[in-house]
């Protein structure tokens, strides 16, 4: 094995000390986030939380919008795209995972506030905007899935069925604040794939 | 007539005062609230908006949250029950209503920082309660007038479908930001009203 010299031995405790530093930072800020909303995330109060000084946070994140942006990028919204054979069973699976997380994920508690000051910040909404996509990716693939192997039509606009879903749980969590259980979910996903032929 | 004494004459006149600051500081405050947010209402970017002295204001509404209250009591989202005679064009009619609203009217802009605080704050919780109960108030009429005169089942819950209308229209403002055309909204209303039996 190769010796380490000391000054490269020191350069690696200093890369850790940073790690360690800018992982402190992102904690104490998705933390606040999660307690106050995109208003309760300061510099000042990152810098209090983490114990980490104000000017190493702005070596880092040159400005709160940054800091925020990179705290929120690990909302975690993600979900895999299920493959049971069926497009119902499908979506059904996909559905009651993110009614499963709706009541007490923390990211739930944030989304407020970004699609808040996405109304007014553009910054803000092209990072809602990836969280979005982010968050219906998985229910994009199998309704296109289903689509090339003929299960449903291609006339369909996914991003048609998506909104029938999803409107209906977002609806319950942030709008109705009603349960989101089971019989709630399968009807859901019912509606969602009823023909519109007649309409 | 009867003869106005002075003193009733300078006591109509301080009644007009006062009126006509309360709706100065309610409208200042309603404007801050869409260009701004929750967040953007300050007691003193009230008063500098209004051009009403802070003890003025604080006269009139003891606390920022008071004033918030008031000012968003104003929102304007009740919708009238229309009468077609059909239970589809009831809810495609008010449905249209609600969806032609949502892309400008500005008590949009200040929903998301209304749901944001009602994450944290009990007061702002009842009031995103009282706003939305306004909103659903008409829909909720039609469906349970339609169940009464036997044009759906009873067994159905008026509140799966509204969540079937208003949550994939609410979606669509502000989670996805698509737009909200015609064609979606009838094709919202048919699956709403899709037979579930098969669930």
């Amino acid at each position: 094995m190769k010796k380490i010299r000391p000054r490269r031995k020191k350069a690696a405790a200093t890369d850790q000390r940073v790690l360690h530093s800018k992982k402190a930072v992102l904690a104490a800020t998705y933390e606040l986030l999660s307690m106050e909303g995109l208003g309760g995330v300061t510099v000042d109060a990152v810098s209090k939380r983490s114990g980490v000084a104000k000017t190493t946070v702005y070596r880092h994140w040159p400005s709160r919008t940054v800091l925020l942006l990179d705290a929120c990028s690990q909302m975690g919204t993600k979900a895999q795209p299920p493959d049971t054979g069926s497009l119902k069973n499908d979506l059904e699976t996909l559905t009651a995972q993110v009614a499963g997380r709706l009541p007490t994920a923390p990211w739930t508690r944030i989304m407020p506030s970004v699609i808040d000051a996405a109304e007014r910040d553009s910054k803000l909404a092209a990072l809602q905007k990836r969280i979005h996509a982010e968050m219906r990716g998985a229910f994009q693939s199998v309704i296109e899935g289903a689509q090339q192997k003929g299960e449903i039509s291609a006339s369909l606009d996914p991003a048609e069925i998506i909104a029938a879903i999803l409107g209906p749980l977002f609806y319950r969590r942030w709008f109705s604040r009603e349960p989101l259980n089971d019989h709630f979910v399968k009807n859901v996903v019912t509606r969602a794939l009823a023909s519109i032929s007649e309409s």
